[in-house]
């Protein structure tokens, strides 16, 4: 069967996400390329196994050679102390598009997150125009690398989409999950989506499956054609049935980030 | 079972909606409070009955204590002479927030109308943070009621889901009401989420099911995670298949507010 | 059976929508006028014929003599020098909206474009508050229809549908058609609504099916209450699955006009 | 010398406004007549002096009568109990509107404030089409002042200006003050040009003399060209130089309404 | 002394606004070409004549042949019927595209006018993004004019200043005028601007003079650098003081466009 | 004299345009410390001098201690390799913001720059809600301090003005000049608003004097009540009278960023 692509490559194939989607990846290339810092084992017949530390611009360059298209999910992806985020995914994601740049490589998607907003309240509505308000050093790091792959947008026409994805875990437990779940199935199509239509220029989109209720609009990205599948409300009976309103200063609620609120920024002190 | 609340407070027992709701509130609580200015029968096990002028401000006091959330239904429903609907809907309104306020209670959920905007357009799409257009003193005295707790939000941290009320009644039977049709079921939903949703804040919200056709655009407010399961489609059959424009100057077609326009203001010559 | 209205006229009858359309007309009055500037066969016992250049005042006040309602799909409908379409789509439309003036007919739905906004790039999402932004003199054209009609509500209250129509064949081949795909059906029922809704002013709709993903953005028109039944997903398994980027040079692929920007404007030299 | 009227209605001539201005208003009109509910000593020649409680529909009714247009500056005009506020600013504001609509006026100047928007941050630019948020029960009260208004324009045609007046005191002498602050001059000019300008339809405009710094943007109320000719800097060099922020929750300094927000909303314990 | 241009084409000479700023073009070019329909007398020396219908593509593409920069005031300038507007207005502004996108001229200022939107309020603030709304046909035919020149800007880079002209007259006689006055100095320097800045595009602006009170919102040409130094403020008191409230059905009072509404359409009965 | 503050913290002493402002602190501090990375010279008597690299965090945190208020002036001020970039502006930032709210420090003003939007182009008008558009690894990196900054306020209650400077040099000397032009003395009077004004949350600003022509909205930031009394005007004769339409592809004048397009970004090859 004719795939889309003939090799992409993936990033952070030893992380939650990565582990998760390395299965379903064949569906977009002949040869998957993997890549991750740390040795993760073996590779199946049609993968390429790259261990590479992004912080190394020469390691990067070679991870990035022949392939049509990234997904870029390395990285740190947790509140973590400013060292080792500034290395992974300030570094790391110049020494990405340094390489892209350099190699002529048309298309990223870049994995971003729900944190680049998280500090917009539960009752608000945020869209892809609308100024990101972070949450913590992990989210001030993606959108850095929403704003790096933007100018390489708008001056080289590197064209990138930026997945901000939601709780993309097998179940929802609670209501800011409910909200903001992400089924694997959707994730893969939104993927799909993004690596074959035609003209994405720079693009950001929430990855997010069809939940009843929403905190994001993501009508800027409708020409990826992304169409959810699944939906959340399958969990909801499972949830606590007595209501107990939170606290008034209950940051987790209050506001979009939830918990990540309470662990950042992490510094010595 | 487990239900969300203990004791809720419902207001305006003995309206058209109050008669109509009455025998779904038990999922909300195990206790509901049902209250009315004058004597309409006696209460189930569940239920207390408490009559009460909301422009008594001491009675108001005692018939919110004890209460872990309101619905507020009661008040002049319909174009009046001012004189009432001060009484009722202002300066009711007014005891109520004071005696929430003062009690702790933490949210109400206030039955608003769609006359709060009836001097938009039939062919307007109106969302939430556009300014209110009453068609009459009805329409004005619920807009006070939007002002008021958006006040006691803003100011004291009450919570208050404002549900602009579309046309609720078994049937729709012309094209106005084809648009603004709210079932019974798809207002208990809606209530539903609007006392369980964690957050609220102060949260203005339209009251209609899943109709084709809509003139208010709720995404403001979709973080309640209301999903309508019933259309007003069921009825579109039923209306005369002959179309006659209706005349350049009829403002019951032009204007939202459709035949209120006609009524109001109701005043003494 | 009752019909919506005792007359209608439909002009551009030999054209392509005209000759497809044609056969589902009948639901919309007891009498339909076909009009077009050539001869194109008998009328049906429910129809009638008139023969009319649209660039000739007193035959186009004869035409819509004793209409209902008119359905304007007349004119030129695609790129060409500039003489025939100022003669078809501006003089014509002219003509057309001085006659229904006099006539004191109510109500117009025009047929215009999607090159209207054939500018705009694939990537953004266009909405009927956004100023046009023609891809060739077709284009520019029906901007003019908009402009002209808008004038005539404005001043005189002569009510007009533009229905910017998108892709209307039978199947979609390549993705821009699978974004702007119309069927006819969906056509028809937005026909339908352009007709009967009791209240249209003037406005401008985008005539689209239930497709995935989208560039338009409807919902000032959703009083309209037109709900497409079909989809051009149908047709996305049999585009290739093989993806190859277009050169970032493609103006075809770059601006939602596609194919039609490398026609325009045409010109003697 | 031809003044713009020839009887001009002037309420709440006692209040502080009113004292200022008193002088003044003989620039518009042949007669002034003066109101408010008790009595303020005697008439001058070219004045009227008409006592009447805003509460009493028939004294409010025969103040009217006879007058060309309206400067309502009547009722309670700092933050208070609701009783008093809701005959004067409320009841009051409805005889007001069924005396001016019946009497067939074409014309009110309500004198609003701009404690109806102090909710709004101290860093916020607020205009007159986003919601109001008020900041106590007097704010509350003259947004009702501004939507029965607005009512009246919409269903009836009575034009209204409402003006959001900033501080109008002979003095600016903090932050907030050089920020609000407004001339006597300079409302006089706001005043005329409310009542001169041939269409106001339903304005609302921010009385503030053209200070440095703003937090109104009144663009929306551009065509009354109005211009400030007086400035708060004047008054800058007399504030203290030293810089001590303000504690992070004064509440005075982070919302607009500044130290109203301390005193409401009183009501009895 | 060195000019701006060696060579500037200026149409519509011989018009009212044509013979106003002919002494004045010198500036902007070594050599004026000056072109209308018929004679209007003998050149000066910097001067070159050339007459030309507009309507004739090959004399409009000798008219421009070797110029630098096109002021395109030609063609009807006030409310017509039909058919001389189109000929001027629709047909020559497409011949003048042609020739000038054929010749390789870069940028034209195009004389557009407020009647563009003259079915805004007079309550109303315009800007260059809101949709036009023209009160007539010389009106809907300068909507043309902008649309055609976005048009030849979007796909062929041909850069075009639209100047939505205000009242440009010695001297402004009533409200109106007031607002929408232009003095010939400060049209010069917008047309300095409009010539000289490096980069317009396709930009939409309004020339007025610096006016108390306005109507149009420029702010998106501000780039171009325009600074008006005069102001209608001098002709105010020529008014009358005394006021007189239009009836409320005065179109021509309640719309921008003035007794324009009075004339048109104009049409053979 | 009483000044603002006892103590200032300037960074950057040795750059441009701390050079140039050091004269001038003095105005806001009784004392005034200096920083920078080498060596600058001698304190004057109300001077302190720290040398300090800002990627230490411990010499950062000795940097502020004691500080009431702090102007980041400190870091890369050009288009550079992204090494150094990081180190000063990302590192540099980070430890800058942990002093800051490990120490209790109120206030940050952050030299931003117009080079974080400097993708737009030369026809647009920006204001500080639009995504930053950067220009190079420069102007991405003060989009990370803005990102950052605005973390620290949502999440610690820092309050941030970030001054988006223009061209602050003394002399204009091109097109783009004239229009981003910064005066000395305008650069001050915006310092001593942003440090004096009682409430500044986090702002974004635009630092430019009162030029005729702006590329910049800067509404938003009204209240900090900064008016330029410098104009670039002054430069504007000694421009080139003679106009010569830039190449349509020179990036340098199609974008607001200029010259910086051509510089960034720099990377070994």
């Amino acid at each position: 069967m004719t795939k889309p692509f003939k090799r992409i490559l993936f990033t952070g194939a030893a992380g939650n996400l990565g582990r998760r989607l390395r299965e379903r990846l064949h569906e977009f290339a002949d040869i998957v390329r993997l890549s991750d810092v740390a040795d993760f084992g073996p590779a199946a017949p049609h993968e390429e196994i790259v261990l590479c530390d992004l912080g190394d611009r020469d390691a990067v360059m070679r991870m990035c050679e022949g392939v049509d298209a990234i997904l870029h999910f390395g990285g740190i992806s947790t509140e973590e102390e400013w060292a080792p985020i500034m290395q992974a995914n300030i570094l790391g994601m110049v020494n990405l598009y340094e390489a892209v740049h350099k190699l002529g490589i048309r298309r990223v998607v870049f994995a971003s997150t729900n944190h680049t907003m998280g500090m917009y309240k539960t009752t608000d509505l945020v869209d892809a125009t609308m100024p990101p308000r972070a949450d913590g050093y992990y989210g001030v790091s993606k959108v850095f690398g929403e704003t790096l792959s933007r100018y390489y947008w708008d001056r080289f026409g590197v064209e990138t989409v930026c997945i901000r994805i939601g709780y993309c875990w097998p179940e929802a437990t609670n209501y800011r999950q409910l909200v903001t779940w992400l089924s694997l199935d959707d994730l893969v199509q939104l993927l799909h989506r993004s690596l074959t239509t035609p003209r994405v220029g720079h693009t950001i989109t929430f990855g997010i499956s069809d939940n009843e209720g929403r905190w994001w609009d993501d009508r800027h990205a409708a020409f990826l054609r992304y169409k959810p599948k699944d939906s959340s409300q399958q969990f909801a009976d499972k949830l606590p049935a007595e209501v107990q309103y939170p606290p008034a200063d209950d940051i987790a609620t209050f506001y979009q980030g939830g918990v990540f609120l309470h662990n950042g920024p992490k510094y010595r002190p």
